[in-house]
């Protein structure tokens, strides 16, 4: 996706070779017209789906969910929710996600009551590195016994090898900036 | 406003006489037509500002605040972030903020790249209790010198007291659903 390219390649900020930051119009501050053409691309990708739910986890994901919801007939949105690991989880599914860029294990966590065997999910986040989120949050979906119909992400960092395992795993994985390594402060994308 | 009204009536679980959870439309899952039009009746209470940015609160403040941007022009958005007390707080504004449902101290944290003296905020949130989370924004917004437009509020807590401290601080306050008082499970709203 040309525009999101564009503005990563203006506003990122590259840390190291593994880390870019993206808080100028995604993680901190939010380019709402950014965030609505994110929407309508994830929209327009899996509009040949059943999805009736859309399942991302907070902070981040939550507004490019919502775009995404909007352009598909204001699905409803579940949002996980991160908590320390041991916090009391009845009543909910559980999962551990490894933070790639916080260093740190949690749990994340979604309500029995919001998801289950009725439901087709949309998973949508906004990064994809080593696939650990994306993965707790198809974890989720298993023990809902939910379908999941497919796995948008904005801006994947293919050499971490997030999506490869998903896809090798059966999963269908949408990236709309896919960065294929970062050097000396120099992004290359997926042509 | 009648419809998140009728839905807090519908859906709310009340919890003793001072907690009340909206998990299934705000709160965890997202129901995206009302947060449209929670967004469209901000716009509208707050069309006469000069509010150029859009501050809330990760995580549940995102998805409200994102679809009063959208019927104001796009405006950009930024989310505070929530952080252990201690963490290092270089290159931002840091407040600290009592969770009423958490009974925690947290610090909430902006970077000092999104604002600033030239900002009018409008401040956005889900819930209002004590006013615990819109003062620490408020506290924010003066630390960077941006002006307050106004503090906009989807659910209040009247009897909890934090409008009518803000307002006595001389804010405006404009809440969609206000909540005088919850006993035996009965939700009464101000008329």
């Amino acid at each position: 996706m040309r525009i999101l390219e564009d503005k990563i390649i203006e506003e990122g900020q590259v840390l190291g070779t593994d880390i870019i930051k993206i808080d100028s119009f995604l993680n901190h501050q939010i380019d709402m017209e950014l965030v609505l053409e994110i929407g309508k691309e994830f929209a327009a990708r899996f509009k040949d789906t059943k999805a009736n739910k859309i399942l991302t986890i907070e902070a981040s994901g939550i507004a490019i969910a919502c775009a995404t919801a909007v352009y598909m007939g204001n699905l409803p949105i579940l949002f996980a929710k991160k908590a320390a690991p041991n916090t009391m989880v009845d009543g909910n599914y559980a999962t551990e996600v490894t933070s790639f860029t916080k260093r740190k294990v949690y749990t994340v966590m979604v309500s029995k009551k919001y998801l289950g065997e009725e439901d087709n999910v949309l998973i949508i986040d906004d990064f994809m590195a080593h696939g650990e989120a994306a993965s707790g949050l198809v974890d989720i979906c298993r023990q809902a016994g939910a379908r999941i119909e497919g796995i948008g992400i904005a801006v994947e960092k293919e050499f971490q090898g997030g999506s490869r395992k998903l896809k090798d795993q059966g999963q269908r994985v949408e990236s709309l900036a896919v960065i294929t390594s970062m050097e000396d402060g120099h992004i290359n994308f997926k042509k």
